[in-house]
């Protein structure tokens, strides 16, 4: 196996100023291992209830997605219903059923034991850990968002966060963490707690990363359809870890490509409802926008000014 | 003169959680001249009251800018009094004072008639006619952000912006435009009225330009140290405007160049109080920063995915 991830599968709902679209394969395992999948195998763990379509298991089997960690118990599964407003940064969550989810122990099957990545998605601090004590030793710890625990149980994140390699978060986190509203003198007070590389997400703002090399910035690719963001940033980080599992992720070129890959998945992903624009190999489309991205923020530093 | 700008110059007192600085020179033609007599010589068409500061005209008259156009009028000079939260993004107005600005009526000098290029800062649209016709051809008319007058004066706002090569706006301000939330179709929308590039403006999240040549879109340099955001746009402005103004604004390499430049300029600003940080020529920095934003903003797109 050479990327495991832990998180949610659920069943999404979803309602845009359009369409209404319901039961839809969703949550943060399903979204990051249909992006990463394009890169490398993945293995996923997490739980749905009795109730998950066997059509949603079918779209995850399809190619390079490992379920052996998929566990299936009695009960529902984990359900999310949110509306977005005509501005699709505005969103209002309507309903969240945690079924399954709330009892969800994850358990590493052995064959994904030595993977190369391992992504922790937003679940329980405290499972994370398990997770991580677990899995030995893994080159690449990748910790996702996590804003609901850094108020409910901060000193099991904070044990979470020293044992990650690199920690991706939004602007609000970076300020719940450090105290300082300014995210990047967040990111660097951060990274002393243990995260080599602090990804800071800012959604249709792009990301900022700094790591060893220093900062990489890069904006999100402009997006005249934005049909549904939900799920983008499960898929930004798939895109990333994706293709950084196998590689040197110090490197600073390798890691600069990275998240031009993870802002193309992204800027893909917002384009359709739930997993849509990602349930087939969309490798070609992937790299046609990362060539995109890269005409649209390329310039040469002027040598005279006048 | 190469660049004629025709805006506001003020008297900013400025609050901040750490101190308060009264008095200083600000106001849009301050901010604007300042950054792109780096470039290229800059006029004024502003208005001051009899009680603007000598040291301050000197601040302004040291090097390339022209103040001929810069009345000086009975009464008092403009003045503007904010408060920057914990979070510089934040701010609060506490008092705006006209004085001789209210009734500002902008007169072109015989010298600045022929310019290469004309940067119309934040006044009220019916004077911004006036200007336009008063100066000539010009190869490269600048307008900048308007929010006031398009709920005020959209008859106006309409007609200046049809006149524009370039506009320069923010989020929302598209979003009043045109009454799309997503500025990517908004800008598109906004250059069928006209201007050729509509640059939109995003403070701490970067820039995104539509031009004919596409999509430029690059990110703000991460800053540790946001001392006042004061006069970012105006200085990001003169940047843009300084470097474009004897060039072929049209080509993408150059237009990119001057974003990259702008974004410089505006990164430098933040960081002192006022225009502090551009008074002298700091021609050396910009380059230095520029090249950082090229450092962070660089990549290849992948060959190959796995």
């Amino acid at each position: 196996m050479s990327i495991v991830v832990v998180g949610s599968v659920a069943l999404d709902t979803i309602h845009t100023p359009s369409s209404t679209h319901e039961e839809l394969a969703g949550g943060s395992a399903c979204y990051f291992s249909l992006a990463a999948r394009h890169f490398r195998p993945v293995g996923v763990v997490a739980v749905v209830g009795e109730d998950f379509p066997q059509r949603h298991l079918d779209l995850l089997a399809r190619r390079d997605i490992d379920l052996t960690g998929l566990a299936r118990e009695p009960g529902r599964t984990f359900r999310w219903e949110g509306v977005y407003a005509e501005d699709p940064n505005q969103r209002r969550t309507l309903r969240t059923e945690l079924g399954v989810f709330e009892r969800f122990h994850p358990t590493l099957p052995e064959a994904y034991i030595g993977a190369e990545a391992l992504f922790l998605a937003n679940i329980e601090p405290n499972l994370q850990l398990e997770v991580l004590d677990a899995a030995g030793e893994i080159p690449l710890v990748a910790v996702d968002t996590m804003n609901f625990w850094i108020e409910g149980n901060r000193p099991a994140v904070d044990r979470v966060i020293a044992r990650a390699q690199v920690l991706l978060i939004n602007d609000e986190e970076a300020h719940l963490l450090t105290g300082t509203a300014n995210p990047a003198v967040a990111a660097e007070q951060i990274r002393e707690r243990g995260p080599e590389v602090v990804v800071i997400k800012k959604g249709a703002h792009g990301v900022a990363a700094r790591g060893p090399w220093g900062w990489l910035v890069l904006p999100a690719l402009p997006v005249t359809e934005v049909l549904d963001p939900t799920g983008a940033g499960d898929s930004f980080a798939g895109g990333l870890i994706g293709y950084l599992a196998d590689r040197d992720w110090r490197d600073r070129d390798l890691f600069a490509a990275g998240l031009a890959l993870a802002t193309s998945v992204a800027s893909l992903v917002v384009g359709e409802f739930g997993v849509g624009a990602i349930a087939e190999d969309r490798s070609d489309e992937l790299r046609a926008r990362c060539h995109r991205l890269h005409e649209a923020t390329r310039f040469e530093v002027p040598r005279t000014f006048r």
